[in-house]
């Protein structure tokens, strides 16, 4: 690849090849996008003293790297330390005839790397901006961005959207054309739904502050 | 310990010592319960050839045991293998006066140990039993329950809730009270909530065969 833009279709590597539930596979980067655009909690699991540890942590993204916010495993990663992160929405049960046959309608990307410790200001800056625009669109020219200190204090993480495994699953159980749809059981999907709620202001805020657009227009819609 | 009921307080050890975010940390073994009732979708992390691995996977729970569904992460898992199993709800994002105070209410557990495999039969059941009747309360006894072929085709695994790591972090933003608050910004919270949606029938059912109750009333209440 030389161009700017990245490639549409994923690599299929050793660590990305589907090896079960093949039909949920996908190797679409713009699935892959559209899983990363729809969260902001991530989990980004590490490897410390041969042990793997898995924390949650907010993240975003520009069209070749994911920006991880990385105190919480910063006292383990080095710079180059393999890392894997792992985003998922959960859509809903998947209530088969048979236990057997059960599930989760799910999307879930699992993003492999070596993560890159970002020092330059600049670059980190820029990170930054990516993730709290992503958590919150419109935050960051609204609040008070990041002066040198803090940025000093802020340990962000980049890793490369490269190599990435793009699992989807939906719609019905499996089994109603088998044996056990005999049974005369219920089965179906129970979808689950992540909806944001009213701003609630903090209780030191000064009654006359508005709730700005960006996060009132926020109220009542769906998230995941 | 020599009783049968685990300690109500969660020991201190070398993985789970909060090392940061302190106020935040929980030892109490009925917040760890709490979390892992609240949801049914975990992460799972294994290391694979040296590098981390993280796939989200469902879960169960007895006093003493998490099960995990294990097939995503079986050819790993010789047994005896150390795994990092996190359970994470988000309840909305913390939007203060600085971008860097900015933040994500949450809870999460974070579970370590080395991750037994369940061969026994018997075990197994009653360990699917768990994790069905953890995501679907009253499923087990309606659906058709596994038979010897099925129970052999399923990936089980065990790990111990002794050594759990929780995280809490509820409420308003901090900086309300430093000089940032003089700055006019609102600050508050943005909740999030998940919600099971009304259940879906398999397009293959016949129409006659009702929605069960313990499905049905689900629906409007609140996941997480």
């Amino acid at each position: 690849m030389t161009s700017d833009s990245p490639a549409t279709g994923l690599p299929v590597t050793g660590l990305t090849r589907h090896r079960r539930l093949r039909e949920q596979g996908s190797l679409d980067r713009a699935d892959l996008n559209a899983i990363l655009d729809a969260g902001f909690v991530c989990h980004l699991g590490v490897v410390l003293e041969g042990r793997p540890l898995v924390v949650p942590t907010v993240y975003g993204r520009d069209e070749r790297w994911l920006y991880v916010h990385g105190s919480v495993a910063s006292r383990s990663l080095a710079g180059g330390t393999p890392v894997c992160v792992t985003v998922t929405h959960v859509d809903g049960l998947v209530l088969a005839r048979s236990v057997f046959e059960h599930g989760v309608n799910y999307r879930s990307a699992v993003i492999h790397g070596e993560a890159r410790r970002i020092t330059d200001p600049e670059e980190k800056l820029a990170g930054l901006r990516r993730l709290t625009e992503h958590a919150t669109p419109g935050q960051w020219s609204y609040a008070r961005q990041p002066n040198r200190r803090e940025l000093a204090a802020t340990a962000l993480l980049a890793l490369s959207l490269e190599e990435a495994s793009v699992k989807i699953r939906t719609g019905a159980p499996e089994d109603g054309d088998g044996p056990d749809a005999a049974l005369g059981l219920w089965a179906g999907t129970l979808p689950l739904t992540s909806v944001w709620g009213a701003p609630v202001a903090d209780p030191a805020l000064p009654p006359d502050i508005p709730v700005p657009g960006h996060v009132a227009r926020r109220e009542g819609t769906r998230h995941g």
